[in-house]
């Protein structure tokens, strides 16, 4: 697409709305909606538009962007809130939230007979990757969608994988990424807080297995949070609360058996039930504190919880 | 120590024999003894000496390294076989097992009524770190045995951590790392199985969630065996039939939930049972391959199945 061509955007949260801000910096017109106004404030604030709902962003746009919780959303927002009707023919819709696979599937050939393009656009990187626009997209369309996005893509990410010509395999990729950054999460806690009921320094511990067979993205990322005791949102409990049932319920559609995303289910809701869901995930440490009666940074006060 | 003073070594296998090699490649004069008679042809080879059992490795050795596999067999060697009562006065054990922090613990004092000291120096980086002298070695113990012990340790690796003055400390940060890496393991296997149930392309999977938040040690350093289909053993399943244990048993101790290691050690326990013990511990994907009946790599033979 042409930068002077418009690009509409729906959901405008901590990852839609950094990616909207992204795109505004880039030189694109984008016009978006939230539901909640401070959020379309800021976004015109930037020098974006604001548009008073779905099918106002959608109208005249070469690109729509949605950015919204899960897959009912998506269908509230294309299908009964009209952004489809005003999208004109031959746009390309980016879906970036995470949905199932199958869904996914389904509204790439719901959008086909509306003449619209679909690019399955996950995304990971988290809110600061949204800012800061170095996010990783896990994208699979047909090449007109590549076409019609790249260029907005670029805008947004640092990496953007093209993982096949049909909608859904992107959504796969993102959910199996999922899986493994939720359980070496959870996982990642419960090591610390079982080293440091055993008596090891927490510091010493993170640097050690930092660098050891024991490392992760997710311990080398989350960790540092809980040795701060910040749980200022950067990643959500909620959002395993969310992600890591459409793992299990993919997993029950296949009729397989993901005892490790199971058994991390478990803990994400121990830290649900506990009331946590909208602190930063290293929050899941709280939960084995708990068990353990042992704050694993003693010096802390609690500043979340 | 100076190097022209005798080292003895017991237990030669995939880690020890590699340890030994390349403490006589450094100019050690190292007296080795193992069960397997090939284990010790294989150290006088390289230029070191066999010694018929525990106690003639022990003899007139200032250092003696022990690399058997649990806590029963080093009580074995130390005590049954007589090697603390052949070891000179002010001698330092140096003890790499991956075994409880707590035996450890109770070790040192046994040790120490002896006046012998007690180096806690648990090993990271599998059979071809110790190989290749590139271990990580997690180490506590007191200013003597660490100035006993210093030059051997720095011939068998890339980095000693000094985690405290007590014998425990090392154990109890090795026991943290198994149980991380156990885990992120057996979830390795889970999804890149699940992806694969999907459709995904497994070589895509791993380039993509290598680099993404889904990515950990032991994904990027397994993964690529799956997708070999190459099962030789460079860590066996049987070590985590172990490790883990001892991850549960320490927690049983404590009375403090695990419920990611419980989890990792049931899919642990399928692949036993299935027999797959002696091979690569990336065989945990053949688990999940038979829950999904599709191998992650369709067109290679079963070579080691």
């Amino acid at each position: 697409m042409q930068r002077e061509q418009r690009i509409g955007f729906i959901g405008l949260g901590a990852m839609g709305g950094g990616m909207a801000a992204n795109l505004v910096r880039a030189g694109f017109a984008v016009t978006g909606c939230d539901r909640r106004q401070d959020a379309v404030d800021a976004l015109v604030k930037l020098g974006g538009r604001a548009a008073t709902g779905p099918a106002a962003a959608a109208k005249d746009a070469a690109l729509l962007f949605v950015m919204v919780v899960n897959d009912r959303q998506v269908d509230d927002v294309l299908f009964g809130a009209g952004a489809i009707q005003a999208l004109p023919q031959g746009a390309t819709v980016v879906l970036s939230s995470t949905v199932p696979a199958a869904f996914v599937r389904g509204l790439g050939q719901r959008l086909a007979a509306c003449g619209i393009h679909l690019l399955d656009a996950p995304v990971s990187g988290g809110a600061i990757g949204a800012e800061g626009g170095t996010l990783t997209i896990m994208a699979s369309g047909s090449a007109e969608a590549f076409a019609a996005a790249d260029a907005a893509l670029e805008a947004c990410s640092k990496q953007v994988y093209r993982l096949g010509d049909q909608p859904g395999i992107g959504s796969t990729v993102k959910a199996v990424n999922q899986l493994l950054a939720g359980v070496n999460l959870v996982t990642a806690a419960e090591g610390m807080a079982f080293g440091t009921a055993l008596g090891a320094d927490p510091k010493v511990l993170f640097e050690v297995i930092r660098g050891a067979a024991g490392g992760s993205w997710m311990f080398e990322n989350r960790v540092p949070h809980m040795l701060d005791d910040d749980f200022a949102p950067k990643s959500a409990v909620d959002i395993w609360v969310k992600d890591l049932a459409l793992v299990l319920d993919t997993g029950r559609s296949l009729r397989m058996p993901l005892p490790m995303a199971a058994a991390a289910y478990q803990v994400v809701m121990m830290a649900a039930a506990r009331g946590l869901g909208a602190i930063d995930d290293a929050a899941f440490v709280k939960v084995y504190e708990e068990f353990t009666g042992r704050k694993i940074v003693p010096n802390h006060g609690s500043r979340d919880d």
